[in-house]
């Protein structure tokens, strides 16, 4: 495959550019008799959409999705889920523009050199609306996880430039425009970002997404360990420049007898290993954390070059998130949820009992 | 697969545990008429190779590789080449002990919990042991890379606990026994080193590996960028916990205006984004961190459990890695020349031209 | 996957049912900057589409395929190839009667029993209707292969019951309802088929597929054979029972001396191999053969049984092919089409060259 | 991968030329907890041993199989097994007369054109020689079909040039040195092959294959349907050039009402379509056919080029078997138990249940 499908046994692969008559993907591997109806999708793509808030993009995207199969009488057959999204905002005579020059951090210019021939209105397929079919694909995920195990995947922004989150109170999460966890610095926040507008820059961001219940024993060894498969899925995502699992780069500065999270009867005692160790699910909560780098499209100047090598100044008009990391919240949740039921199904292929959680003494992320 | 293959057209497949007969790998996909002999593999095993410092473990491996098929009069023939290390120092006695405990920090647990019926002796297949074929695999893609294309992947140790590398110089590198490239840091981490065997205990590292005069174009839309890819391929390191590209975490508290790397007629004038945009090589210096934690293998007094969930308490005898990073470099090496590859066999699948790199007027890490 | 994918590297994936919303695929690794619109692929779904003579169903299918993503300005980005054809005549009460029984020759059976939850209305994903799709991507193929390399793929019906082919005539093929090579035969077709239409019984049939203009070295060593990925993905079309290359089932009785092509300086002087030795193209055309058994919707009475096991007894009324080996012929075109390009693509990846095909004294099928 | 991995859960991967240091595969996704042992290998491989007949090659090949990996206390651990048998008899200087001449009926004049640099000794990677890893690996699938679901996977030559078997009987098929099933015609086999070998010739054969007591069920839609996958499977063994299931090319001369196979409350009352329906089985006997070329080896004068491309005349010399058929049995045996195995692993993975086959009235072949 050129890269356009993930997963091995429950597999999602899509199709679509930012300004192409629609976005879709085919959910295969998915489990017959699972009661699925495209509310089930709707919820993820509402909370993904741009113009949800007045911090995201002002773009109008009714990302409404469409079952076109594998759903009989309400529920999945086993056949491959054929999803679909109409492109209805497309506007192109925004982007002609750019059509001759690269945006600095940007796809423009790499797209250019490896395929000569690209889309170039609104990035094309390396436009974040590609992530809607995610979305879409990991609200199945998501939902099987939870009806059959009981697995609940989700996510928040724990940092958004200098603020970060010092409580994380997932009632908080849902209920502000910044998927964030601690109400105390909501203020801070919302004018860190009237700010960041008023001088046309934008601000990167850390996004942290935890499984909770997840069996003992997901994950393969050697080379598609769980946490190797997590970090592909997330990585995979636009503007994402690094992955930790449980406590990631900190673990640097640690001593073993800091960092080994010790076993009582009663579970483990800390998790540090963020659940997986030897690339295989422990039990614990899974924690994963990303970095997402600040949006390139901005009104700040900056120097370019066209595609005929000569150097040009540049500021991106058009409507543009000042920070992407907020809208990467359901994006991540959908992929961590993707490559949680592929290892499931790869599990259970092997015969492998799906073991419920141990229990844990103390969450640590 | 059930995770032993990593690669989708270069591709590599593993079997092996630490007390088998032997480890073996199966490499496919490799192009005909490259010269190769067991030398060019021996190199990086012999750089890998534990004992080779007093600050590694004094295992005796000889770790001798035998290409068994794939090479006639010299040269790659375009079918599948078979690599065998046998197993020589096994010392299976040192193990027994632990066959009913689950070392805490370390994989017994997750695959006691798995597969039931686990090899236990050094950690079976999730022993570091496995990495050598990895190593000899990569050697292989390494030699491809710098002979066609003059890549060069090259690696050291940024960190050491707390001990950070202030200047880079790779000559440096292969010439003390930390690969580290700042040697005004040599004494430092030489009396850290020494202290810490004192008291038993480990300490986690931080490893950077950089692949220079890479290509323009390599990696796919949109599951399979190269970053998403080299995040696979490093996390699936045994220890290694995050994975970043170019400025990694530090992106999180960035302003677009400060992370874009803008272009000029000669090239772009910072590397923040690590040599890829938009999951595609740019051509400038790829440059990727890990963070691998401490060994769990200490003489410090630990509590755990037993297979009948019984408490316990236990340390682990035996020569073991004071700091598993140390050894990681020519491992992370050969999973990003693997992954390079694979890229670079893809990108020409769809009869795209490997381009030379473009101009770079200065390199940042 | 769950095998709703085939191709390694051009890869076609597909969605949908007789009666789902539309059916689709997303063809993923074609290279980019290939001239690609609507026409080139409706030209074989009108080749394919029922009702496009009086011995094929008369369900009216427009079965106009839409271009949804991939294709820019008139011609391929590289990045996936979105299809969709919207399903326009349903008519699901026809079906409904068959609900809670088992067709005979049908996977009505088989589907019940593996998924438990199936979509009975024509067969849902069984359906024939779903080679819509094989067509569609086929076409891109067949394009590819035709413009890039001069590679022609062409099939015809070979045998129709007791009828035969007796010479080969392909500018007759498509100048019958039947893409029959031999105009001596038309009539006793034509007398053939209205006789079994009275009896409401069907037949089976033979369909021939040639590739010309091959070059020599595509397929790899040792089970991604040329000739068995050919087995693969002619063997999946609805009906096929078997699959020979070559003279086939002819070999049993040959000797070796009789059998193995001699070579000259001029070229081969016979093709008994079918244009594959060792699972390699040589350069002489490729043959292979398809048996399609008579399809099991037919007006005599049969015995059955229904979903609670008790026996009943059945007619398929509507609107069904007396012989699917007729419309087989675009079909089995477009996944020899498919796999020629899939090994094409992985054949340059190992950096090969794709030399022109030999030249052939003689050649037989 | 580059061709050398069959199968996508439970999956073979293999390496290893004609006279090479060794042959080796990695079997991997095999379940832990089976008890398996090198003698459960060396059944098959002894049947497959050339030399065990008068009638096959009298090469000394002890290929013995030793197992590397993945078996810990005589029970598989869930983790790759590797396998390896060390090449004996190499005899190279046999070979070094066709170093530069191409074997008519070989695949020397693909590999020269595809690879360039090709391992001419016993033909390289195209030899049978291959087969043996297929047979060990096949027979881990066989003990675990036949121990965990009571699969039986048997085969027997079926016809050898003009002599057809006329009967069935599974005690005969291992006590001659044909794997012929009809008594009554030994004599006549024994006859036909003295013949043969005078004359320096050989023959084809075709082979049948049947596994019972498959659960209904096992299959994928639409691509891996079971009669596509074992088709490749099928295909891809050595001088296989033609697959078929149930009655094969029969269907095309048969009538809907003759070939669809009814239902009853007791099972079915036939199986034409050989246990397979809408590509998933049925519950009842799967029954596949293959037909084998003569060997091109011979004693025969020919016609052939080198690698100048000048006229030469050659008779191969060396030890081959005048029927290479004979030897196919075990394989197909091994090829048919591999796929069935991937499939009943990837059946599961979806959660579903591996039901009991149904009963069956009468079996037809």
């Amino acid at each position: 495959m050129a890269g356009n499908t993930i997963g091995k046994i429950f597999s999602v692969t899509t199709y679509g550019e930012s300004h192409g008559l629609s976005l879709g993907a085919i959910v295969d591997g998915c489990p017959p008799g699972i009661e699925l109806s495209e509310a089930d999708l709707q919820l993820d793509l509402d909370r993904r959409r741009p113009g949800s808030s007045r911090y995201t993009t002002a773009r109008r995207e009714a990302d409404e999705v469409k079952i076109q199969s594998g759903v009989f009488e309400g529920k999945t057959t086993g056949t491959p889920i054929g999803l679909i999204i109409e492109n209805t905002d497309q506007r192109s005579k925004d982007y002609s523009a750019i059509s001759q020059t690269f945006r600095p951090g940007h796809a423009d210019y790499t797209y250019h050199h490896k395929y000569g021939n690209r889309d170039y209105r609104g990035g094309g397929r390396s436009s974040a609306r590609e992530t809607a079919m995610r979305v879409a694909a990991g609200a199945i995920a998501k939902k099987y996880l939870k009806q059959q195990f009981g697995i609940e995947v989700r996510g928040y922004l724990s940092q958004l430039g200098p603020i970060k989150a010092e409580s994380v109170d997932f009632t908080q999460v849902e209920s502000n425009p910044f998927f964030f966890p601690d109400a105390s610095k909501l203020e801070a926040l919302d004018e860190f970002m009237r700010d960041l507008k008023k001088r046309g820059d934008s601000i990167g961001a850390k996004v942290t997404v935890e499984a909770s219940n997840v069996p003992v024993g997901l994950g393969e060894p050697v080379f598609d360990r769980l946490d190797a498969d997590l970090a592909h899925s997330l990585m995979s995502i636009n503007a994402v420049k690094a992955v930790a699992i449980g406590d990631g780069f900190d673990v640097v500065e640690q001593h073993g007898s800091e960092h080994r999270d010790e076993l009582t009867p009663d579970g483990f005692t800390s998790n540090h290993a963020g659940g997986i160790l030897g690339g295989i699910s422990s039990g614990q909560p899974i924690v994963a954390h990303l970095a997402l780098k600040p949006t390139s499209s901005i009104m700040v100047l900056g120097n370019s070059i066209n595609t005929q090598g000569e150097a040009t100044e540049m500021v991106t008009r058009g409507r543009h998130d000042p920070c992407v990391g907020i809208r990467a919240v359901p994006i991540a949740e959908a992929m961590m949820a993707i490559t949680l039921m592929d290892h499931l199904l790869r599990h259970r292929a092997q015969n492998l009992d799906v073991s419920v959680a141990t229990p844990t003494l103390q969450m640590k992320d």
